[in-house]
């Protein structure tokens, strides 16, 4: 295997895979589709840039209303899914040199549920299209979600006591246990 | 309705409801479970804080192994499952005032798939526990992902291709059309 190709489906030296229990436990559907630059894991970037190529998000059907005051927000937080992927791996060798890094240790796209997270700075919205930067995933990745990135959104609902609550008083009995 | 009331599952003054697509594009796997002090969602707070109190994330098996390296990370991105969400809101109003919200233009729990994500401060890790502050959920939130923050990570893989791309030529086509 040649040093630092991208994964397709191989597994590489040292890398551990299980049997992972059926995926049965909550179920997604597709609210969206991605378009970007990208046609090949071969070229994808391993991390977005806010100053990277402009991509598209268009929202499916009966979602669109839910785009009312998306507008306010400079930068949003999109949910995908890496339709790609495999889930298997607890163990992965992203340099392909036999040095293996745990999977919640990485932000590869090989996760028990590939779900990729991103910040992307928000250029435009035409009717169900944003025009958003910031993406790194291929082309036709379906849309999971999107929300206002959060450092930038403010509840809008009333405070609730938890959103007072510091230290750890309420939890000494579950670090003990 | 009183005002500020949290939501359980009413539909307020002026919210809409559209009648979802069966969710079954893609199915998820819960990978563990989250302890936080809040049994209601009368008390869970909008938003975690980084002082908040310290809350548990037990990885089930078979994926403990995949927590090697994360504690080189002073910061977490977890993925989770809001259990207790209805999914079928457009038009929300989070202070039950009339005034109503699009649901991708807040990060109302109710969501075509409620998903949440926080970003945690790692206190430590014992055997397949972490002990995290600046959770918002609910006790028994079942557990979806967790990543390093992305502040934090660099890509282990060599970059690629569209690491270095910015600008929006590959995308003229699409903004155009």
């Amino acid at each position: 295997m040649e040093m630092g190709m991208v994964r397709l489906n191989e597994i590489r030296t040292n890398e551990v895979a299980i049997a992972p229990p059926q995926a049965e436990d909550a179920a997604l559907v597709f609210i969206g589709r991605i378009s970007t630059p990208w046609t090949s894991r071969l070229e994808t970037p391993r991390q977005g840039r806010p100053d990277g190529p402009v991509c598209t998000i268009e929202i499916f059907e009966p979602w669109v209303a839910a785009l009312k005051g998306v507008e306010r927000f400079e930068r949003l937080e999109v949910l995908y899914w890496l339709h790609h992927s495999r889930r298997d791996l607890v163990l992965q060798s992203p340099a392909s040199n036999g040095e293996v890094h745990g999977t919640f240790s990485i932000r590869s796209p090989v996760r028990p549920n590939p779900i990729g997270t991103s910040i992307v700075v928000l250029e435009k919205i035409e009717g169900n299209r944003l025009f958003v930067r910031g993406l790194d995933c291929l082309d036709g990745t379906p849309l999971i979600d999107l929300k206002p990135d959060r450092a930038l959104f403010k509840p809008i609902a009333p405070p609730q006591q938890g959103d007072f609550e510091t230290g750890q008083v309420h939890m000494c009995k579950k670090i003990e246990g």
